[in-house]
């Protein structure tokens, strides 16, 4: 399996993700041929001109005849419609997989709408994303040492789990194993929650100004206010359906900072010096070990 | 008053905002000679080194004879024993400023420690920061095209006020003045509240962890992350003495963000689908907006 070649690969939704991969595998040499479907037409010609796909449609039963993989790469909230629509034309040997940013409800989904071919569903979610979104913000190298984590079933066929893995690795994504509901808390804690914050910074400073006072604002504002917000600039509709379904341990994520904050604010309120210092050292110190052991 | 040339320019405390404003000035050709004090010989004999300094001292009386102009660049907390520690020995042509993140507080001790040098006060904060410190990371062109923010007073001497505002544009800063209340209000909305909102969910990811899932949830963590925890990646004694004194304004700010925070975390219980997006395009709005007008 290790020298596997993708004779027909499809790809639904050809944006960032999906667009990267398709360049990542082409330029690895693990594929033959390449076909996208999508909701835009002029995405999916733009992908072709970028040398993306070798062609598009919009015909699922033409699409999917022969397929060795399909990755589905659109918002979660989108896959279970998707699961609907593919599911009559599948094959056996075909392999599907995603890479949704929620692993515990896309499985649910997988399970209810893909009944025949449970077995061969891997869900996978790369940790990689961009400001940008479409086919032109596609990127060769998106998933370059990035980590990719598959949460495979008991029910997964080995196969077809060993096949979504070479072709990960083949794209330069270091590839981990974990359980759905891990995969759900772990995400809810470093990406959704951040997310979240950071919009919600952007919120607050509006609703607590005047037209004229936010101009002022936001004029002062310098480069930790650009970095701390920068993740508030990415697709609402792709974090209103990653906030609903992972929402119970988003919600416990809120329920918890918001405690945690509430501790600092105590600190502060209490002209806690030592307290303070200790907060923001320990909050140094953990993030400069994270560093380390990242590079 | 526009082609100032300086004499002789006093830094105290020649670390990141001290030296590179030490840099910048001597690049545009406006000192003669730059003498430092600090706590540290070891950062200042570097400093020598790469040319921030042409001498430096721990003798007050020395250094402040014939000065032209003094910059406190040390942590605001610091600012109090400092007046105290040059008003014997200043002269009445120097002009006195400082790149305090507070204004208020400073103010206030000014008034108090510099009673014979009030007016030649200049109350000054650059907007340029970095997730270095000390001397080695002083950088000549870190003013360049950043906010520089005046809070004069209406004692504050003219030419005073003009002598820095000249310097500050000499080395490339974008000037404004403000009333001191206005400034830190700006300031803890922009800049200590989202310090604060990074060091806390550090902290929060700890506080909710074993030291193994820790390994996990950092494992996992992406560039949303690093950018979003960029800035508590700062001095903690810096920022201790930014949220002690700016407290008051700070508490509110945490207190209409957790209300913020509250009211999207309602909107996920609620499964409000029109509600999520809505708060998620006009954070978005809101930051494209703020980047256009930036640049």
């Amino acid at each position: 399996m290790t020298n596997i070649i993708l004779n027909k690969l499809v790809i639904i939704g050809v944006g960032l993700i999906g667009g990267s991969f398709a360049l990542a595998v082409r330029k690895a040499g693990l594929v033959k041929h390449i076909i996208g479907l999508g909701r835009s037409k002029e995405n999916l010609q733009r992908a072709i001109k970028l040398g993306i796909l070798d062609e598009f449609t919009t015909d699922y039963s033409l699409a999917l005849k022969n397929a060795d993989l399909i990755l589905l790469a659109v918002p979660v909230g989108q896959i279970e419609k998707i699961f609907s629509q593919i599911a009559p034309y599948l094959e056996s040997k075909t392999i599907i997989t995603d890479a949704g940013s929620t692993k515990q409800d896309v499985i649910a989904s997988a399970r209810v709408f893909l009944p025949n071919h449970f077995k061969n569903f891997v869900p996978a979610h790369p940790i990689a994303g961009a400001e940008q979104s479409g086919s032109n913000a596609a990127n060769t190298d998106l998933f370059q040492d990035k980590a990719l984590i598959l949460t495979p079933l008991d029910e997964t066929n080995t196969d077809a789990l060993e096949c979504v893995k070479n072709i990960w690795q083949g794209c330069g994504a270091r590839v981990s194993q974990i359980n759905a509901y891990r995969h759900d808390e772990i995400l809810s804690a470093v990406s959704h929650l951040p997310h979240l914050l950071a919009a919600t910074l952007m919120n607050h400073i509006v609703s607590t100004s005047t037209a004229d006072s936010l101009d002022d604002l936001l004029h002062f504002a310098g480069s930790g206010f650009r970095d701390f917000t920068r993740i508030a600039g990415s697709s609402p509709e792709m974090w209103r359906d990653i906030c609903l379904a992972n929402r119970e341990l988003l919600l416990k994520q809120i329920d918890t900072y918001q405690e945690e904050l509430a501790r600092i604010r105590r600190i502060i309120e209490n002209h806690d010096e030592a307290a303070l210092v200790k907060a923001f050292s320990d909050a140094r110190a953990i993030r400069k070990k994270w560093l380390t052991n990242k590079s």
